[in-house]
């Protein structure tokens, strides 16, 4: 019963010369061993070249999401995969970098304000994002909804826009981090992707490869995130903490709260316009407060303290930033946003207060209309989402718009109304309202 | 976070209509639940269509390794696996048939001497059998040091030799539970081997579909066997055994001790070489034994209690069977069997008793020499292996020889010299005998 896969590395440019069988890897993880570092080193070198095949990467992140791995494999592991490519640096731009990444939540179009803020105070923020899958929205799927915007940016590109306007949101080269790319469209199709040290050597090895210099992380729980209880997230937030500090990245966390949608909009489209009323000093206060809290942490740790951040959104200075940095990569910000052909709108029954609204049913739905993508490369329909009309806690009248769903595709509403069956209720006045607590939840640092 | 590979099996014969997720039975399993009868069909179907992948089903097989099944869940599977292919069935032969499996050890030829003393008594005995992988070696591959000895035969030749001559050692055709040969490849590559539900669902899907109405298991535990201890082997006999009666099967089951080789000769030559001596009346008394032992328990099982095994053994109506068997298969029984090149000899370097020889190291030494195969689809070399001139207990004197190895390729022997260093020693008289045991430890029936 022996086995296969043995493979050496070349011992070239990387200077590795050990080898190893992936089967006895396997084992050892999966008896509750610890990986050493050549170990880890090699498997994802094989894994990156193809030698360990699929097959043995998804027992061997099976046996990870089961048996776990120490803080010391999870930072081997971080760190083979940022060098399986290419790493950016950012030093020639003589300003300090700061950087946001949130694990995906149901409304989190916070990144769209919160660049251009940050950039108002001369930190470049080289925002690299993703796009959705599944009930998880994507930025680069949002500000597509912009006529002429284009994600795909080259890094001289990226570069002279960080120089010129200060900020970029564009998509991540497929040069960072290769390895985490092959892994996670692998645990996707395998179900491994809510698995702590996997999580946090995925984000992570893109973020130090990046080559910013400073991270806040926006760790979410509840039923919109995809890790439900704080615990998970704060023990998720407390390892990539970990991870940045030891890359030299000065980086921090916050738990926020995803039990309820983020703001008013869920989708593609209506995202944009709700951040741009956030960028002319108005829009939900949930985006507006954790939109400033992020802005804070991201300039405290990049050392600018002193600085008044509301006064960039309501004095327009933020609103510039955003129109500058929209036209640089081609798009209109005053060319008018795609509009659905049907919408559907459900209506208060009786009068009280809205004491539940339920991120992932809502999330689910807005996923349904065709907001998002159900596998990776298909298209969006940047016109479809979820409008909600009140929030919880707020007083409705019989009769008054609760929400409003959006389709280009009438035959989608039957399946998105399904979805969101029993996920919101009117209750009577001095009912407990169910939100699952405050938005910001607790503030991780590296001194924690 | 959504993911791909559901698909429908087609409502066809099988007259199933249910369609899974792949990755929503991986969370089950992962998260340790319970899968459904019509999940685990599905899966199965799915996978041997290949609807479901080779790393979504090494995902599941790892999360079955660490969470286990319930009998439940391995009844279904084994169900599953024998309704991937074919059904054989013997009811026009007329007369009982009864089968023996091993689980696999060092030295075990205990097949061939067995078929034929038990065909002596006018039971069919189809002996679909394997090759070897690793340091377990393969009745076949034995079997095929005798020239002309041909492995593979029709259904048809297959029935026409259990007519006339009563038994039949063969290949098993691929139609017979082709998902297990698909899952099976797949688990030695991807480190889920040595799981017990996995195990035995392999082992009795193709003894089920094989149509044998009698089996005996000879559950091996101990170093030259893959279960190292007892109270495992006592697991996997228990559910082969409850496997076997809930399939209509009368099953039972011995657990025998695998610390020290089996008989003398390791490899494939000298083990018919050494089978021939017991059809013939001699032979090593722990070959003796277990072959009697196993007869008597596969006759029973088909409804012969009372006949004298030992006198078949001794008045040669044993060694006719098997010599009408070997020519049946194109087999020359009096042709000389290879021999090979080079022998390499060790001697006692000091007077005492053999205290010590342990079955792993040997078997691993007689793999080394080229008897067993790295690969699937390797060549064996028939001349090649391991002979054992002392038995533990053993009084021996200096001088005297305590192994031979043989292989065609000297280049060989170092490595296997260095698998047995340490494996044996001679002790002082008096010193306990490491021998981990008797033979047969335990007899498992289903009224356990």
């Amino acid at each position: 019963m022996n086995s296969s896969a043995t493979a050496s590395t070349n011992a070239g440019s990387a200077g590795r010369i050990e080898a190893f069988d992936a089967v006895d890897l396997i084992h050892a993880k999966r008896d509750r061993g610890e990986l050493s570092t050549p170990q880890i080193d090699w498997l994802i070198d094989a894994y990156t070249r193809g030698y360990v095949g699929d097959e043995q990467m998804a027992a061997m992140t099976m046996a990870i999401f089961l048996n776990g791995m120490t803080r010391r494999e999870i930072r081997d592991l971080t760190m083979a995969m940022i060098d399986s490519g290419e790493r950016m640096s950012f030093e020639g731009l003589g300003k300090p970098t700061t950087d946001k990444h949130s694990t995906g939540g149901v409304g989190d179009k916070i990144t769209l304000p919160l660049m251009p803020l940050v950039a108002v105070f001369g930190v470049a923020v080289p925002q690299l994002s993703g796009r959705g899958l599944g009930h998880t929205g994507g930025t680069l799927d949002k500000l597509e909804s912009i006529p002429g915007w284009r994600a795909n940016l080259t890094n001289e590109e990226m570069i002279a826009q960080l120089r010129d306007v200060g900020g970029v949101i564009c998509a991540a080269g497929s040069g960072l981090a290769p390895a985490d790319g092959k892994l996670y469209a692998l645990r996707d199709i395998t179900g491994t992707v809510e698995s702590i040290p996997l999580i946090a050597s995925s984000i992570m090895s893109k973020k130090i490869a990046e080559g910013t210099k400073a991270l806040v992380l926006d760790v979410k729980f509840g039923s919109g995130a995809f890790l439900k209880n704080i615990e998970q997230s704060r023990e998720l937030a407390r390892t990539m903490v970990a991870l940045g500090q030891d890359a030299g990245v000065a980086t921090s966390a916050l738990l926020t709260n995803m039990n309820v949608p983020l703001g008013l909009a869920i989708g593609n489209a209506n995202e944009v316009r709700e951040s741009v009323e956030v960028l002319a000093g108005g829009g939900p206060a949930d985006i507006v407060e954790l939109t400033i809290t992020l802005a804070r942490e991201m300039l405290a740790l990049a050392g600018k303290t002193d600085v008044d951040v509301e006064a960039a959104l309501t004095d327009g200075r933020a609103m510039d930033k955003w129109r500058q940095a929209i036209r640089a990569q081609g798009g209109d910000p005053d060319a008018a946003l795609p509009v659905a052909t049907d919408t559907h709108t459900v209506y208060a029954a009786q009068d009280g207060i809205l004491v539940q609204q339920d991120a992932l049913p809502f999330g689910i739905a807005a996923w349904r209309l065709g907001a998002g993508r159900a596998r990776k490369g298909d298209p969006v329909q940047h016109s479809a989402g979820v409008d909600l009309h009140a929030k919880p806690g707020d007083r409705v009248a019989k009769g008054q718009p609760l929400f409003t769903l959006s389709a280009d595709e009438p035959a989608r509403f039957p399946r998105a109304l399904e979805s969101v069956e029993g996920a919101w209720r009117i209750g009577d006045p001095g009912e407990p309202v169910l939100t699952g607590g405050p938005l910001i939840a607790e503030r991780i640092s590296a001194a924690d």
